[in-house]
């Protein structure tokens, strides 16, 4: 399976090193938006291509995995592309997620492609958690936590706050929430009583310092919600200390069964991730590897995680997974 | 949708109760090898009939659930009543279900129905764990941890024994393993380091308690290869205590990414049931609401909850979904 990368930033990257983990795909080829000389793969001798030329490379490409950014590229680039190639992304602005399906949908069905959205661990395999607690459960309460982790929105706001000239900031799901939920209490959680959050800055020099905490903390949709830890550190330390990109999160499930709905029932699905977006492209591979599949199989049209089969992310057969997996 | 329920033990009766938080069910019938007099629904008005009947209900059921049990029940009438109906089985003898799955396919095809064998947590929602989470981190580790929870066939074995009145088994992971793997250690670990296994016992009056701790802690396959522990209390404390039959267990699955293969992930769900039936029947009509769908749709044969696109699960459209769930 011939897999191209459109975008080689972390996300295509991670997509570049997943590939070298299934033995059943070769990475094609990298287009990029840049110049392609200013490109260097991390893999020997795979040609790196400009977007202008990328409806020549429908022959070298099974599956584009489109690795760019929700706000304003994926909405263009994966119904336009979804003319040339199978096509899968990560969109993760889940208010316009139907919105981006019905675009890309039309365009996939019109061309024969099979193309699949939102598609990573939130949106992705947090939706599939949701999914199946929802329907196994159907009398609960769903819960979803995120972190530890970088958030790379707010991240980007802290570092654009006067006198900042480093910043990462980290989503914390709060200890005694999750403890309440796992216990089955069911409880009613605040935005402030869900996650908190901590940045950790490298000032200018001479920066006022109680200004930029004080205009983080109360930074409106950001940080006003929630509580927040501003710690003011040195280039140095956040070199050594801040360079990674985790994350993770919980998704639960609670519910009651029995005539008197009289049993409780807990399930928890949780990651912690050291690469964010290594792991993003780990699950999108998986999934390209099932759209390829339906693709061959003659199906077009736009997917999402809860349309594929999980017996076709696999590289194994029926009767493998079955005596083995099951 | 209509459901009929063959066998009306612990699981048929987590059937039962089910069916009443699924708005678009209903129970349509119980059908029992003993004689139909003697069962009392707890859903007034719910006719029972006779297994000698089946023949003559096709047109009251969609889908059939067959509640027997693995060893010797299920091998026989899930082929025997895909011949009739729609049918889900929960077959839990790992080593037998490539056999079973067989029949059970061979069957199903010829007559037009849909079955789903070996549905509910394990095999089942642990199943699932398992083949995302080899899908999306191929090079990694697998781990299932069960409990704290009864197992019914060690309690069986217990009460088996000499001089035992009555006895419960509870199969408990052991927490230092569960951390090294939740740290992504990846500990090689032996059967005994996995899990514990403690009984509570009811001897009989004038009992040998040392005989039967001693002839429990060296039964060969169930407890030989573990540390077990045996308490003797009394019927008293046994009903207040031991009367549930409560579960549950962990799946992990760990694994590297990077170009070096630098960066850990760990995956990790649980679940903590009050009740094995009766989530394992709410599991097992989840999946019957996909293979009524997929009956609709004209497929026929066999399939696993890895066949089933999640999607197929819900009561929700493809729109609630992306809406709601992504």
């Amino acid at each position: 399976m011939k897999v191209g990368i459109l975008g080689y930033g972390n996300l295509g990257k991670g997509v570049e090193s997943a590939i070298r983990q299934n033995d059943d795909m070769e990475l094609s080829c990298i287009i990029t938006r840049r110049d392609p000389k200013s490109i260097t793969p991390a893999t020997e001798g795979v040609e790196v291509y400009s977007v202008e030329d990328i409806e020549k490379l429908q022959d070298k490409i099974d599956v584009l995995v489109l690795c760019g950014g929700s706000a304003t590229d994926l909405p263009e680039q994966t119904p336009e592309y979804a003319k040339y190639f199978n096509v899968i992304d990560s969109f993760d602005t889940h208010a316009r997620i139907p919105e981006h399906f019905a675009n890309v949908d039309r365009v996939a069905k019109e061309n024969g492609h099979v193309a699949l959205i939102s598609c990573g661990w939130d949106p992705g395999m947090f939706s599939l958690m949701r999914l199946y607690g929802a329907s196994v459960l159907p009398e609960g309460q769903d819960y979803t936590f995120w972190g530890k982790g970088v958030s790379q929105g707010h991240s980007d706001a802290i570092r654009r706050v006067e006198g900042v000239k480093n910043g990462k900031q980290y989503t914390i799901p709060v200890e005694e929430a999750l403890e309440a939920v796992r216990k089955g209490e069911n409880p009613q959680l605040t935005t402030r009583q869900k996650h908190t959050r901590e940045c950790f800055i490298v000032p200018e020099e001479g920066a006022d310092l109680a200004k930029i905490e004080e205009t983080i903390k109360t930074m409106p949709n950001y940080f006003a919600d929630y509580d927040t830890t501003v710690h003011f550190i040195s280039q140095e330390e956040f070199d050594a200390n801040h360079a990674g990109i985790p994350h993770g999160g919980f998704v639960f499930r609670t519910g009651v069964t029995g005539l008197n709905k009289e049993h409780k029932h807990v399930i928890e699905y949780s990651l912690k991730l050291d690469s964010n977006p290594e792991f993003t492209s780990s699950v999108i591979l998986s999934f390209a590897r099932a759209i390829n599949r339906l693709s061959e199989e003659g199906v077009s049209g736009c997917k999402t995680v809860f349309d594929i089969a999980p017996a076709y992310l696999s590289p194994m057969s029926g009767d493998e997974l079955r005596a083995k997996m099951l």
